[in-house]
């Protein structure tokens, strides 16, 4: 029953692994230093890059990028200096952030809890951009897992 | 931008002292073992409890509950068998199951990371009851914390 927004989170170690992947299991889980928390899978792309560079971005969608929401779900291919057709640029800590995204934040890796088949990264939040400033409640901007369908309840 | 749902955390260490504290941070992490994160002031008293017993539930609360949430923003009041006025049982682990939540998680934790002005309290759900299943997806079922009105942004 939990609700979810749908980011998309990037890394990329520098030596031409770049990682974008739809994730949903997010939350912030602290103030002083700005937290937020990311259940990733183990054996995915990304947990390796992410795991090596100590740095990572969540990408915020917007109403409007169904598509990109699930043209992340499959395997990034990195092609004409675009993320699988998406154009981005590259954020302070080196992660991509998606130019098409409403916001961004770029964390560096405080600490990864090795629990279950997602581990938990926690990362302390050290540059926001926002690319859509929302005219209204910035939580109702975001594009939400009940966006996507009637039969979409992935996790992680 | 994170959208949250709207949850009430209790816990009850079984010598009196029992909490009962509306958050919003909360994700789950992972499916196997079925994890949660749910980030918690380290100076509440819940957090203190939950410490203790290692032991928490989360009461999910219905799109008609806004006066549960409002009034566990509060500190709880153990009154007539009631928490704050609200009915209650003991779950099967000891903490509080809200009568009128929509549903709710028992949890055993697994880990606490210490980052930050709120923890991360990591469970693993180990009882789940639904008390109003409901007719549609689940996490439309939610309070949500923009149900709250233009002014409410609550963390943790």
């Amino acid at each position: 029953m939990i609700p979810y927004g749908i980011y998309v989170l990037t890394a990329d170690d520098g030596k031409g692994n770049v990682s974008a992947a739809t994730v949903n299991w997010v939350t912030q889980t602290a103030f002083a230093p700005p937290l937020v928390a990311v259940g990733v899978k183990t054996d995915s792309h990304g947990y390796g890059i992410i795991s090596a560079t100590k740095s990572f971005a969540l990408n915020m969608l917007g109403k409007d990028q169904k598509g990109a929401a699930f043209t992340f779900f499959k395997p990034t291919e990195v092609k004409d200096g675009k993320l699988s057709g998406q154009s981005y640029h590259q954020g302070t800590g080196g992660a991509p952030i998606l130019d098409d995204a409403v916001a961004a934040v770029e964390c560096k890796v405080v600490e990864i809890v090795k629990q279950g088949d997602h581990h938990i990264v926690v990362g302390e939040v050290v540059e926001a951009h926002v690319m859509k400033p929302p005219a209204g409640r910035p939580d109702t901007a975001i594009l939400e897992m009940k966006d996507l369908g009637d039969n979409v309840f992935y996790g992680g």
